[in-house]
């Protein structure tokens, strides 16, 4: 077991955030809803966007937000993900790049302009702040096994796997592969649901992995908790799912969030936030966060503070990449 | 003479903006010039864009930014620029219709990919609010006469045109086409400076139409009236100029603006903003409040309170779009 090179490197999606704000009706009006995530084909997502207001478009998808935050936080990220060889995928790209995070998938050709583009995820943020996404995921279900530089898993302390990626065949073997090669090279496999539960179907394939030990740290929120493991109680629920990855961590919104490690426990409410503007990234940020103190070698409760500050930052203005200097807002 | 079905039309660019922050290092350390626009072929804009750090990705275009804002004020506008069939292409026009502005120009198609895409600027704002802006105009040059919409252009009160476009000849022919349709069916021909005069040999073209009196109402900055009419003494450079157009309206920046009409002269002062992000587009703003106030009959002084109004709105956020409710703001 060699030393990692690189703190972090995430497999998930790789998509462009089109972001506009709407109001309730609008939601209301086309049957949404509000806070969700949902998956739409390519048509449901031509209609959807004709029909949305102008927007701002911006590098997304929610592991690839964490390594933003982690590069932001002054700690080494990659990323591996699937674009395609077009406009929203240079975007992607450079997003990533410029913000120090390394990333080298080869973007899939699109050939006669028929195979698929760049995934995109149409945001639509109400004026209560809360962020309705549909998700077209294109090129980004395309990640094969093929595309996992296992140099860069085995060169990094924490391989991070998202949620939302879990679901298609081709990148769940990927992902699989990712765990197994950080596995061999002693290295942390962790895990984030990412609201993916509400995908029919996800849960049993996320059930799997983690009785299988494939997974050493889990981010959840209470309601993953509870339909995870099928138990109506939060606490007893919490007790069985730590029992079996190290290290658990429940986030619990505007209530706060909690750790669970090797019979530890650790709490801390929510960072004050002056205004919410735009809660999109929360979850990924306050995930970075974490992640980031974890690898500088912090304790469960300087883990959660720092990811509590990170989610505060970026749900304060619109979009779900930090725009503050994290560095000196969180300090580690 | 028919009566207008649209308020306002305007030809332009047809460009996205590639907005990120950077530091006065970086501007100083390329050699760019603070607050400036300058164009960039395809390979220097590749080579900043790499450069830069991460963007966000909104429609822009000086005129194309005054249309946004004069539908936000609740009147009639479209829009006439040339966009090429790609995603930024998609982006730009999704971004005009979805703000209820009427854009129907085809696309040009980009063939083996070797056509060339769709414009963008990039816009380096520093921590002072400034931006200096590098525009790749792509097929935004490629406008021609025959993309021209007459009937369009008879169907509006106000054709505007942008400076920024009058350069490369075939779009300078379409505006002018359109100049003369516009008179022709009894309109007014607008037309804003949009600091085009720095670019090289824009200057004497510009000259050769204001004394053909192609143009009824122009918008400039002192410096460019000192620079159009080689005077250093400004009082003396408005009054040459404003002999030349029906309608002269000069911004001054932090400083106010004025407006000389029939030997009418209105002044007032910029309208106040708590905090100034990002410049770009106060220019763009200011025309379209000043155009919308017109186009509701009002006088020359309210013209120019309902642009510094607009103007204030869109420095207080980044981007050159109007954020806020403009209408509940201006009150037309």
């Amino acid at each position: 077991m060699t030393s990692p090179k690189l703190d972090i490197v995430a497999i998930g999606d790789a998509i462009v955030d089109v972001i506009a704000t709407c109001d309730d009706e609008f939601i209301a009006g086309r049957g949404l809803q509000k806070g969700s995530m949902r998956l739409l084909d390519p048509d449901e997502a031509e209609e959807l966007y004709e029909a949305m207001g102008p927007a701002r478009e911006i590098g997304g998808g929610s592991a690839a937000n964490s390594m933003a935050g982690v590069a932001a936080l002054g700690l080494g990220a990659g990323f591996i993900g699937q674009v395609a060889d077009d406009q929203l995928g240079a975007i992607f790209a450079h997003d990533m790049r410029s913000l120090g995070v390394r990333f080298d998938t080869p973007p899939l050709p699109r050939g006669d302009g028929s195979g698929p583009p760049t995934g995109r995820c149409l945001i639509l943020v109400t004026p209560d702040a809360q962020r309705t996404m549909n998700t077209c995921p294109g090129a980004s279900h395309e990640l094969s096994p093929q595309a996992i530089d296992e140099e860069l898993v085995r060169s990094a302390a924490v391989t991070f796997l998202e949620g939302y990626l879990w679901g298609p065949e081709r990148p769940r073997s990927a992902m699989l592969r990712a765990a197994e090669i950080a596995h061999q090279a002693g290295r942390t496999v962790a895990f984030t649901l990412s609201e993916s539960l509400c995908i029919p179907g996800r849960r049993e394939g996320v059930q799997a992995i983690i009785d299988a030990g494939a997974i050493d740290l889990l981010f959840a929120n209470e309601e993953e908790v509870r339909h995870l493991t099928g138990s109506g109680d939060l606490e007893r629920a919490i007790g069985e799912l730590s029992a079996k990855v190290t290290t658990l961590v429940v986030t619990r919104g505007a209530a706060g969030s909690m750790a669970l490690e090797d019979g530890q426990r650790a709490e801390i409410p929510a960072a004050p936030v002056d205004q919410v503007v735009d809660t999109t990234g929360a979850g990924d940020l306050f995930a970075a966060g974490f992640l980031a103190a974890r690898c500088r070698g912090h304790a469960l409760q300087r883990c959660l503070e720092s990811g509590a500050l990170a989610a505060a930052e970026v749900i304060s203005h619109f979009g779900a990449r930090p725009e503050a200097d994290l560095k000196t807002l969180v300090r580690l």
